[in-house]
């Protein structure tokens, strides 16, 4: 498996708005089997993104699809930094879904 | 909801078990939404722990149960570090079990 854990800040009053923006692209994306978007309750401009996919390979797919492709290009002026805590490779867990 | 990412550290050689003790610990506990070992690919020793839970209070539950009880002994002796990275507030996602 191959995860993510991500720390997007969005510009001041847009956090809500990105969080919404990326759960709508997260429906029927091949491979996926976990993706939780959170705010930090300490940071009004934080949210976490935490992902696992079944591998590399359809994560990258994933970025081509029409409604994450629709995401990104609405998020995108949102956001004011990105940066990628850790790539890892899940192991096993709960809360894994079929793909 | 409430959400745990945290990093662990194992002992030299020991990673594979404390993940193994880590994953058997976490049947059945009330509350929790998701929760996912990974190891880390580019260091031998670090383990990423992500968490979903229904509210804090569940997760401070969760610790009393025999089977967590258990962990916690068996793994502790494994662990050189634990740093917790964030607590949030999952505000939705994909992989969210009911409790």
């Amino acid at each position: 498996m191959y995860g993510l854990i991500g720390k997007f800040t969005a510009k001041a009053g847009t956090r809500d708005d990105l969080a919404k923006i990326l759960l709508e692209g997260i429906g029927g994306m091949p491979g996926c089997l976990s993706y939780v978007v959170a705010v930090d309750p300490a940071d009004d401009n934080i949210l976490w993104i935490t992902e696992v996919w079944e591998n590399k390979e359809s994560h990258e797919a994933s970025l081509g699809l029409p409604a994450v492709q629709d995401a990104i290009k609405r998020g995108r002026p949102l956001i004011d930094g990105m940066e990628m805590i850790a790539t890892t490779n899940p192991v096993g867990g709960y809360g894994l879904m079929a793909s």
